[in-house]
């Protein structure tokens, strides 16, 4: 391992985390908030150490998929502890392991907090902890790259690190280029959403922070009630941007840049990704319709639930927790699929549920019909065998997560239903679970272990459980 | 497909079916039960039925894979019908649903039971009901190709298509051959656990059907308690004889008939199986020891229950449901992980979890140092790529299965942990859940829906997946 290159990145990922800083205390001066120290202090101190640091120069620019993967998974854990750290210094949270799982919940558009009242934090922290979810919804690297491209080939490995999916989408061939054109899409569509938020009645703050929350698909709310106190038309603005959120952004790339409206409208995966949303929905709304006065009412609130978990955003409208099992059950299952490769949600993806599910019937052919050879296929091209295989130990590695995590969780105080559903909506990155974890509780109540436990499966499910993990491997720390 | 065959095949099963019934009649004969007569009905009725149906000779012999998959999944079904049918006639079951749970659950090794009370069962139905246990354990076609081999080279196929595991263990060239030594093994151990049963104080038929219950790894009991009021040493044996049940058969004929003792004594999967029982065993008791009064009667109330779940028997000295969390869990992920391939056993099988492992851990090689090429091992022997495929489709497939089953039972009265665990109690052929499906608990309150999809996992799980799900393929039921 090349550990000057991955040192250098880091000190370049703290400058970057430090110069973000001074967008919440821009909000602290605005608004006249004391926090604003907090926010300063770090960015200062972050850049001085940052500065220094960048003059002791890489020996070796030797940079493989391994340098790749390590360098992205100490930067979200440098970028995690920086954006912790004005939490706890303006006593917002007093916890660091609170102030920790916060920022983590938040750069991994997790969305899940551990703070039982979100009302009484300060504008510019509040700020802080949503532009988190935007900044991590589409990577942070991702914009180092748009922006400033370290010089060498491996722009490439860092972003394969950091951008999920099973392929790489890389739009263009040049990657800086590519970066360039996702973070052009997400700012149009953010601003979007902004005015339309505004013009809904929304103050501009608030119209701001929740359109960072909803299009990093994050799921941290202004309000302890979510999106439940919202009107019917916020609400529908929420649900549209949500599903938005957790589209493959090639399709933007080909409806708005490269032209092709009829490519992004047949977009394979896109367009399952929204069937599924539908189809889910219309089977909670059939579930619920009792609880509700109409049938228009019921089938809101469940495409919004839907939405928010599929797209692994975490808003509610109501406590679905409340609603019947088949309808939970249905809510898990949009949880764990969860949103598209290439957007900025989380969960299995939906690109790979269908190679897997078109890899289950090519199996019985295999068995039946051994003469039937038969590939899956993914946006009108045959997928290769090692994309398969690759998709086929993800999910490996992917339960290998969860059932360990739950085992652990197992040892802290809560009931199985809150265990596994805590695991899955950090994994997939989703936020709220059922039971002593549903929309209408948060995660404070775990043991410092099991937060710890969730940190890690949230950072996980963001990278995509490779580069995380691979931190646990001896062979990772061995020099050339 | 070539139906005459198959239909030749199934008028075979029936025939065996309705012999295998004469052994109840004899035990009715022996208690003077009238529940005699309805074993001697459907006896009667099953042979003039399958004389007559042989008659009608195939048309043709071409008999591929598919054919044997085809064939064994309907024989099972052919079986659990005729097998049903004396309970219902004999008024003991008096719901059919409920009878064709019963033997279904029989058949498949599962042991969950939808009868409140097994005590008030006459001595000729509780035979019948723990015999299939031990018949549908090694296989019912497995038997026949021992003791009657159909003539044409599909043997093969039909234990490929019954017996568990990720490849099939011929243990040599012939396949009759290998069946008759598979029997042979199978009958002695009974044999001697039967002697040990009545050594320790049981009478006769209890030690008898006792046994057929545990080296089938089935687990119904002939008490309302299942195993809890039995002395120490019948638990002790208990224990032992569950795990030897759970054991790859490979061992014993490696060791008795082929007598290469270190061999078995260095048998991959066995050990990893043993250990990981004792393991697992350990984890409970730390996690357990207060609630009892010394380490030691922890721990074998642990390894009873994990040997049970594990070897998929399903009996319970305790209700484990009062357990913490963290041991539930662990008995959760024992009951996953099943028993060794190759065995009466149930579950994902140990030999496949292996598999997997070892392609999780190059997985993360693949991606970081594409040059060093892996495989997973096996018995000292590299698993080709084909076997590794299937091992991770069977994966995906097994999953599809337990989350649409989830699913489906949500839409019953129960909770998400009950219809969680009564999925994976059924799939892995276990038998007992947590909560409404814990060992305190019976499957009778699911509805009549729930209970066919449950009776599709079992048999679905013991036919590990690919013969039942392919019923559902047009494709099947085309004619060549």
């Amino acid at each position: 391992m090349n550990f000057s290159i991955i040192r250098y990145i880091l000190f370049r990922v703290l400058e970057f985390a430090s110069v973000f800083l001074a967008l919440p205390c821009l909000v602290a001066v605005i608004y006249h908030e004391k926090a604003g120290f907090a926010f300063a202090a770090v960015m200062i101190g972050g850049l001085i150490v940052a500065e220094l640091g960048k003059l002791w120069k890489p020996k070796s620019k030797v940079f493989y998929a391994r340098e790749g993967f390590v360098a992205v998974s100490l930067s979200w854990v440098v970028l995690s502890i920086v954006g912790a750290l004005p939490f706890f210094i303006s006593g917002e949270i007093p916890n660091f392991t609170d102030a920790l799982f916060e920022t983590i919940s938040g750069l991994t558009t997790t969305g899940a907090s551990c703070l039982p009242d979100v009302e009484c934090l300060s504008k510019s922290v509040q700020f802080w902890r949503l532009f988190t979810h935007w900044i991590g919804g589409m990577g942070v690297l991702v914009l180092i790259i748009a922006i400033l491209p370290l010089s060498g080939g491996y722009n490439m490995h860092l972003m394969r690190a950091e951008s999920p999916g099973p392929t790489v989408g890389k739009l263009v061939p040049k990657v800086q280029t590519t970066a360039k054109i996702l973070y052009s899409i997400y700012i149009v569509i953010t601003v979007i959403m902004v005015i339309l938020l505004k013009a809904a009645g929304m103050s501009l703050y608030d119209s701001i922070v929740l359109s960072f929350s909803t299009l990093g698909t994050g799921g941290f709310g202004i309000l302890n009630s979510s999106a439940g106190s919202y009107t019917t038309t916020v609400q529908i603005i929420l649900t549209v941007f949500m599903i938005l959120g957790g589209l493959n952004f090639n399709v933007y790339y080909l409806l708005v840049v490269a032209r092709k409206p009829t490519e992004a409208l047949f977009h394979e995966e896109a367009r399952v990704y929204l069937m599924l949303i539908l189809g889910e929905a219309l089977l909670i709304t059939f579930n619920i319709v009792g609880y509700y006065d109409s049938i228009g009412l019921a089938f809101k609130d469940a495409i919004f639930q839907v939405a928010s978990l599929a797209s692994s955003t975490g808003f509610s409208t109501t406590n679905f927790d409340l609603w019947p099992e088949f309808s939970k059950a249905v809510l898990i299952f949009a949880m764990v699929v969860g949103a598209c490769a290439g957007s900025t949600g989380g969960g299995f993806k939906v690109s790979r549920f269908m190679i897997l599910l078109q890899d289950m019937k090519n199996e019985f052919l295999r068995v039946t019909h051994p003469q039937i050879v038969k590939k899956p296929h993914l946006e009108g091209r045959a997928v290769d065998d090692s994309t398969v295989r690759s998709v086929q130990s993800y999910l490996t590695i992917y339960l290998a997560v969860c059932v360990v995590s739950f085992i652990l969780l197992s040892l802290d105080k809560f009931d199985s239903t809150t265990n596994v559903t805590a695991v899955l909506a950090t994994v997939n990155n989703t936020g709220p679970g059922l039971h002593s974890v549903g929309p209408a509780c948060n995660f404070g109540g775990f043991s410092f272990f099991s937060k710890f436990v969730l940190m890690f499966d949230m950072l996980t499910g963001r990278l995509e459980l490779l580069p995380m993990m691979i931190l646990f491997s001896s062979r990772t720390w061995k020099r050339y």
